[in-house]
């Protein structure tokens, strides 16, 4: 457990994913360059009024590196495992191979307000986008309606301008905070969870980082390392939740990002996507019907940004042979995975909305039950 | 030309496409239930001041049937020719083959804003939105910055809330109206156009409709029923723009929606949209790199709609066999390319920002070039 | 273990995936009609010899339903979840949202053999194909070199028709059978595997079955229920082998075919394929660089089935509510996950070409590492 | 009219598309180092036995550069406007954006025949493939039944192989040739037609290049160059035929194959295949139903094709801007256009099975027509 860090992460509790080494802060800021800010919404409480609250919500920025998205376009993919959900900016990804926007993550309800509030943010940063040229930056969502007052729409575009300007590399703030704010990962309290993976492929080293905001997952489904935790766990909860609620199904969404500076190009960062839902399968989710599981990867590998001003008639880029691409795939698969349980470790019990109370996952139970599998000493 | 309209169109200037008759209003509301509401904003001149104007733009709102999109969903789909272009909602469309919102069409930068508004607009009609319910309307764009402030954001809430208010069946406007006012077509003022084809399949008729924001084209590329009329036009408009401003190479975007009563599956819908591409390449398009070229169609067939509230678990439903919908193929060719030249004949020479200018085409010259290629009497 | 069988299965051996239950069979021919048929070709020792042998390989054949595929054709969907591999037919499945043939495996080199065959045996069935109706029929493969003479290409059209003439319902035979003679799995022996589950949706019951030809993952990673048993075993295996051959690195690749005879449409049955990847991603694979990892789902309803002759213009057909599908994903995960451990469970040792030799995974072995994670008493 | 020819082709007739110059050949070819061969394959007259004849039907082979295609491999998309049709190889395709194969056209159930084939020659030409390598070919077809005896799959093993060695540069054989000797386009005799352009960007000049095996479209939509030439020659036609065989309608496939020298990624070259999609459209295809209508687009660019031997951990390609990219757009759309007129043009009168007629375009009542229409003197 770092210093910077008050409460443990998966790692710090024993358990490892797979057997590739991590980037120095397990996050995807291990990606050179890669900025992370964050802008948490928290007010209010009792009985939801639409407009009022209370709120639980937020919003994420990413940058894919240390300049501006727009000005150097990054190679960029983005696939659906299931889509019940909304990715704006997806056309232009498919169409040109490029991310030519921050990232940005929040509710369901609020995707339009930080569209707007990123192009007005786009606009100071690039006057000349308007008259000469144009943006569809890439807004992401997941569900918290469960405990924030969505239809409010309370992220504001001073708070989308926070996330974006106060980005930064270096540790990731994980669980209940900026978009994952109010979200739930199987049965318990979700949010934002991030972790990263190096490899050595030839003589060079790359790192793959992954960004997660969970929201997805049923209860008896959640597999630790491979362990019914979910099934195991399950009775407890629920029997602690009766006091509060009804039973509920939740269907959820998750946005999984994945990081590279591996030089690959946008067809092979497709392919990482597809391995980043295989991580998630990891975790134990089946991609239920109403879950919106949405995933993009970018490699910032420096030769390859394609400068929005000026293109050259002919580029020159480089990208890993597909025959040596496998490091990045385990390394993909296992970051998701990873990313994913330190959000559910991350978060903390939250009260919401009309009194809605979504339990964090007790870390001593957890830890009982992997040693019952032969997990830990 | 018909008493409620100003303005001829182009089976007025007695140029006809295809076999196939249309719909009595020769337009998208040709197929039972579909409503049209538009809100034009137009104000100011002069130099461009962000965030002032001068305003050339507005937004078109599209329902898919009389009742409410949200409670009732239908079969839809979306394809994308080329995708230099924003059009939101697309996860849900494709996973669930449904369309669960009213269309809404703008400008690039006001995608966000009028995302944004239409979620409030919902949320009004259906206050179960945000506590257990939850959208992703479908919002699409073209690039109106030639002649509109377009980063002043300048469509407001209200004015999206009165285009969806608004909408009604009947004629539909076309030209510089709605999302359509400052768009451009092959060079020409474009903007908004429709039409539709009546088709006979075993004892049924059925109609497709077609309504497109239409913003491309190439100014030598332009075809009119086959004839070149971009290339003899050319040089005349090259010159009249000579006074006014420098040659611009025009890539735009163009926004197709098809409807059709027919039942018809999302997949089969899919098919569809891919004709609507073809029809667009009659008109002299080539789907220029810069050009964000997206379909979206649906069917509103009554007995196919899926009500949010209360699936049935068992969901019946008809289609028509696929070995009988050569007819819908050949309308859905057909309407678009009528579409996108009823939104230039519509058109009308329009002074933006900075003074910049786009013109009219002008229908006698253009009659003349159909002459001498045999097209008219 | 039953009377019919001489070797176990994974449930034999006390270990069980998921909660749902299976069909009587535990295969993909509990969903009723469903027929497989299968032809073994193994012949000759010792070196490679090109057109000579040693064989080891084979061709399975899958009947969707009781009748004649291509004269009723059922929903049927195909995806790829990496696609370094071949899977004829596909076009057709992706346009018509139908099968319309059996499903045929082989060997990668065998394919056009087993396609020509394949279009043989179906214009012997139904003459009238050729001079008025035409086929493309669904032939997959994966690559068993390791041990076969693929080039010389042993597959011959009597086996191909003999596959396809013995097909039946019942139990399945699994490992080195068909075309899954020759294949490997994460290191160990390989080849074909099945598996079923029961859900009750409404008030009726549906049956997923899923049947696999897997030749693919690597040691390191396979997983048995979310035990390392790649792990594990991998120091023992690797002794093993060291006195046969060099350590080699596999990439493979697997066909997962899914089977319903739940009401779903092709749209649905694509959404069964990924949850098949999800499936595949539990037994450890990170869909390899070089693995042709290919799903295709079907549904044969009876009252969807379209009859290729004489479909009306108008076909009414019924679908599960999507709302209603999360059961038939969880089916699909669990049996897709247990058809890929029940071909590993089954199949034998095998020398082949050059001495070649793959080891069977030792039972009990496997099971002392599961008694260590505390998944059998 | 070169003298290497004794029919004219669309631009000896006086007939232009587009204003793009082409290259000298005016063929696939004209891509350096693309190489074609064709097997005609005709026997027998009168009634259908199947497995006797007629054969009307061959073979074609197009190598895309002067070496080994498996050996170098391109980058090369695959993308589908009607999925009625087979197109072997394309999950390889798809996955690894590169083609690894010669391409093969042949009749619809000669696939599996000509694939088997294939694969015999690339182990002949590789003996290493088999034991350490491995191929799935790209092997496409339309339907030429009612001409041919196609279930008796007449393509034989030699004539792929004479069509494999015999390939070269230089002119190209068109209309009833190689894989497109049964073939019909819009009502007319049909089969293989080509057509190039000539580019220039920056300072650099490339060449697109088209071959077509068509056998889609119906009478009344045939277009040339705008003109509707089906619709006024149509009366005269049906008479015709009237003597020999009733009215049918015919659906059709046609496969469209891409090639150039210009540096582009598989990406990119899936643009290009949507821009031979429009070309199709402006000769009067509304892409029908029961149409397979395919398109293969490789880019042979020297300095990015991939060692399949040893490829190097980091792959340095180059590729065109893609804000460069219209002029390559514009040329695929042409010589798509010109090379099914040039099919069309170049095909005879042929009497096949039971005495089936499909009629050559008379070329003197075409002019006729064009004349009329003002595009010829």
């Amino acid at each position: 457990m770092d210093a910077q860090r008050s409460k443990p992460r998966l790692r710090d509790l024993g358990i490892t994913i797979g057997m590739l080494p991590t980037g120095p802060w397990n996050a995807i800021t291990d990606v050179p360059g890669v900025r992370v800010g964050q802008t948490t919404v928290l007010h209010g409480d009792g009985p939801l009024q639409v407009g009022s609250g209370p709120a639980r919500t937020g919003v994420t920025a990413i940058h894919p590196h240390e300049g501006s998205a727009w000005e150097w376009q990054v190679p960029s993919a983005i696939d659906i495992l299931n889509g019940a959900g909304e990715i704006t900016g997806r056309s232009l990804v498919d169409e040109f191979g490029v991310l030519g926007s921050p990232i940005l993550i929040t509710n369901t309800l609020s995707v339009g307000g930080v569209h707007r509030a990123t192009v007005d943010w786009m606009v100071r940063e690039h006057p000349e986008i308007g008259p000469g040229g144009w943006v569809a930056p890439v807004i992401a969502e997941t569900y918290d309606g469960h405990l924030n007052d969505i239809a409010g729409q309370h992220v504001t575009s001073e708070q989308v301008f926070a996330a974006l300007d106060s980005a930064s590399s270096g540790s990731v703030a994980e669980g209940n905070v900026g978009g994952g704010t109010g979200m739930m990962l199987f049965g318990f309290k979700g949010g934002n969870g991030t972790a990263s993976r190096v490899v050595e492929i030839g003589d060079e080293r790359y790192t793959v980082g992954v960004f997660v905001q969970g929201n997805c997952g049923r209860l008896d489904d959640l597999l630790v390392a491979g362990v019914p935790v979910g099934q195991e766990l399950g009775p407890m909860l629920r029997e602690r939740r009766a006091q509060h609620e009804a039973e509920r199904d939740h269907d959820g969404s998750i946005i999984i990002i994945i990081a590279t500076d591996a030089p690959l190009s946008d067809r092979q960062l497709a392919r990482l996507c597809r391995r980043g839902m295989l991580g998630l399968s990891r975790v134990g989710s089946i991609a239920h019907h109403g879950s919106g599981d949405l995933l993009l990867a970018f490699s910032n590998a420096e030769g390859n940004r394609v400068n929005v001003h000026a293109p050259a008639p002919i580029l020159t880029t480089t990208r890993l042979s597909d025959e040596y691409i496998n490091p990045l795939f385990q390394a993909t698969v296992a970051a998701t995975e990873e990313a994913i349980l330190n959000a559910i470790i991350a978060a903390e019990t939250m009260i919401g909305r009309d009194g809605n109370t979504v339990f964090a996952l007790p870390h001593d139970d957890m830890l009982d039950v992997m040693r019952r599998y032969g997990r830990l000493a």
